[in-house]
């Protein structure tokens, strides 16, 4: 097999692009302190690369024993360059689609996303929708190991990411219960915790009952640490589906309108969609909540700021007669300790049910976060208008997206 | 790559069976509201079909997007017909093993079965055998995902379906106690967390401490069901295991003598296996049970309704010396509540031991569905009689023909 | 594709060697009761073998079959001769590489290492950690499957088993919590587990809270089982890679210098190394650990016998710098009962921080099993010398090269 000319300029700016791949490689490259992989792929091509500590300049490295690592491989012989980096020869199924670094280390909260990074994941999960439902035995994260580190359960969100790593081939480390973790109860740290896992596993999705122990996770880990959830914190992934949801069904983000019904005070999901929509144009929020749980004055705030119009209702009929998305969420039981009577006075107060369904616009669709308790009622769900197990399936797309682009980048 | 002639008029039989494969296909287009896929496979050769919607009939579709799914591919080309459905073309390396339906949606009681499926599942549980001697890396159901969703802890089975799956290439997402699934905890119904699970697998395995709730979960999936289990109410793939047991042991069920000794009051695979047995020709069936735990009247209806003798006796080692099987139970303590003098009187009365092995004949085999407590005596084990755990293996065996069908068709 | 020339005599040598496989062969014999295969794999070849019963002397058998198995395989066909065994032809790939037997059935306790393998074990774990590094997706273990089977939780050891498993291609059946095994629950023995669960995997990693069980299953199971610690007894795997990350760190065992801190009386961990170190030439071991839990008298003279010079020592800092490991441990409170004086004194006592650093050699480094409290302060971790991490990463390669010995061979 002999080699074919010296890469073109094309290549060459690729091999540029290459060496300075930037974070995803040099989590991989700290962490394993030695040779490094990586591939990229669009839906119909994949190319890879393979980077080694630096050799002398004419030695050759024959590409097959690491594409049987990711499955059919495109070059045929890589050639080394100056320091680190390959000049890719003799590969006519080549092309030029050398991934790019993902601008996020890890996935943390959603203020880590602005609208560029926002529509550059939509569109990565929705080829994650087609490879699902075309080809569930896609092989691009195969060799890849993610540990989910649950340290609380969470089957829903567990499930839903380790489906996505094995749709894509990927193989999963599990952990349904981590709080006891032998090491935990014994007093190790989370940071302890996270070193020894991250020597074990490619990627770590980390579901945590403490504010900002994702981000301590990320801080030391060498890996890529995703949050899926932490306690009163964050749930980027979730705000992130949602507003997926609202692209994918209504088929726009600007000038959308969107009533938030429910447990705006306690309801995580509703302020992160909030914050998130903000982002773009033309936005109309109507909030219909009981008075025990009003959404709060800081999100208001920051809408006000944003340009964003916002009001408040107590006729859920008239704001569903006006809106495109109305995105119902359950009282938390939980959250009024004592107080059952405000509970179940706050409860039965906004329901969605056939009524809502006559006065809603046929374009608008109804989502909810689940569980659903009693707030919808079941004889919805067989409209084409209930948006939410549809919603729940987007939680899977959106996963694949963030595992592929953390660990493969664009 | 050219295409061959038209399909010839075997094959286009083969079409038409495709074009009304039926439920299998029509689960898997109801969830992924697009394209579908489907293989069949034979111990040595593999089909495989691929359906999308109606299409131009002069447009063609590759089938090396899929056959990297799937494996090894036999087809080259596939050309769209009148509305779905495919010819096969350019197929030098065909053979018309397309796969049927296989009869059920889903598996959830042992009433489901005939005689005709029985043997049918009984041959793929053969070869399943086989596979597994073979060449435990199939890859018949890669790409395919189960959901083992457990309600009530039961690793037994648990592992019995996964390793199942595992065996025949397939990934799985496992639950040890869905029971504080935290959206379970929070009030959602089953029927919505199927809903969920369903966007995340192919198929699931339900355990669940309800009677009736797999029934529940079939009728709102959109994707296979298999129950592992509904509290008192029935677990088909141990009845099922159970008479492929006595079928591989003594080679054959019309003709067979069968003790069923024990608990047979509450034994749930006793009953089922005495419901199952009886639709073979000529079974005679003998119940040896203390006084409190004797079988109930509607099984004995049953089984004279079906023809089949029976009788009650009180001496083990007189029954032993007639039949083909004994199957033996466990007294389960769990169901005498504060009785435990009854217990204790039940427990100790029909132990199987050497005294019985000297009595049964040389071709007889003793079976029990194991944990078993006393009731056999260690010294049993070894003698080459002494099938449960050969019983309990035949469970994998039972469990990968059944993913396999419910999946792929015959 | 004709047959080339007869096996060479070093190839009919090999053949001599498979026919006498032995043990790993004979367990999966045993257990399959019908055809076999194995593979020998070095870093950059494999070689693959398959026996099948007794079949006439002029059939061939396609080796393709079962290289779509375990991957790219050098054999093209395999000649039966006498009885069991095979000539390998028409094979110009071929390297005599023929796996040879792994010493051991089971891993149960350090008692069963000598040097000779343990220099074995540790050549195989430094191909690991080149395999692990380079290309995380081998397919050594291809189709095998390994049951975790905890009956005790402990994260660390599962997830390392779990992840060497997975790194060599393999596959797992999980059970976090075996102890609720509703079998176990219900009065099954361990012995029946096993000999149910062994029908369902390969391989068995069994953790246990009582001492000898690991045993007790080995010499019941037909397949290998590899001790994860079982209660008070023993945990050879981390003995294992305590001693192989002394010969990684400091490139030497004879004449390495051993600083034992911390709670030497209670902690398996240094028992196992002091057990095992002693076995190396011209060793010298000082004990430092608080008067309560001072190094047990049966490993003093142990040491005395072996020829290692051993001095107990209240002196840490004169301690660390002769020495050149510093293996650390935590105080077990659990083992202190009501006694919470005598734990607070000892805890505080023996601290390895920035001052033990300072006088501690430059090649040196300092060991800890894992998890921490603060016996260590977090502000040594950044000192190249602190090697707790990639100790507990050294468990990954010792796991995997034990699980590729255990199934593969040599």
């Amino acid at each position: 097999m002999a080699l074919s000319n010296p890469p073109s300029p094309a290549m060459q700016k690729d091999m540029h692009v290459w060496n300075h791949f930037g974070r995803v490689i040099s989590k991989r490259e700290r962490h394993h302190q030695s040779n490094l992989c990586c591939h990229s792929s669009s839906t119909t091509k994949e190319s890879h690369f393979l980077r080694t500590p630096p050799i002398s300049s004419n030695s050759l490295y024959e590409a097959s024993s690491f594409t049987s690592f990711h499955g059919v491989g495109c070059f045929r012989k890589l050639l080394p360059r100056r320091g680190f980096g390959y000049y890719c020869l003799d590969t006519k199924d080549f092309s030029a689609s050398c991934g790019s670094k993902f601008q996020l280390d890890d996935v943390i909260e959603s203020q880590q996303f602005d609208t560029d990074i926002l529509n550059g994941i939509f569109e990565v999960a929705y080829e994650m929708e087609k490879i699902e439902k075309n080809s569930p035995g896609s092989n691009m994260l195969k060799g890849y190991l993610m540990a989910t580190l649950f340290y609380e359960p969470s089957t829903r969100t567990r499930l839903s990411f380790e489906s996505a790593m094995k749709r894509l081939g990927g193989e999963v480390l599990t952990t349904e219960n981590a709080r006891e973790f032998s090491s935990a109860a014994k007093g190790e740290t989370l940071e302890d915790t996270i070193r020894t896992v991250e020597g074990y596993s490619d990627i770590i999705v980390l579901r945590h009952f403490e504010s900002g122990a994702a981000r301590r996770a990320a801080s030391t880990a060498n890996i890529p640490v995703l949050n899926a959830g932490d306690g009163p914190g964050q749930h980027p992934t979730q705000a992130l589906l949602d507003v997926y949801t609202i692209k994918r069904e209504i088929g726009r983000l600007d000038g959308i309108s969107l009533g938030l019904v429910g447990d705006l005070a306690n309801g995580r999901t509703v302020r992160s969609l909030a914050y998130l929509i903000a982002k773009y144009q033309k936005v109309k929020i109507y909030f219909v909540a009981p008075d025990v749980v009003r959404m709060k004055d800081d999100i208001k705030t920051y809408l006000t700021s944003m340009g964003v119009e916002w009001e408040e209702s107590s006729d859920l009929l008239e704001v569903a007669s006006r809106c495109d998305v109305i995105y119902q969420t359950r009282i938390q039981r939980e959250r009024f300790g004592e107080r059952m009577d405000l509970y179940e006075g706050a409860r039965g107060k906004y329901i969605v049910d056939r009524k809502v369904l006559d006065v809603l616009p046929k374009h608008a669709v109804i989502m909810h976060p689940l569980p659903r308790l009693d707030e919808i009622t079941v004889d919805v769900d067989s409209d084409p208008r209930a948006a939410y197990f549809r919603q729940a399936k987007n939680g899977l797309y959106i996963r694949m997206a963030l595992l592929k682009l953390l660990l493969l980048g664009w």
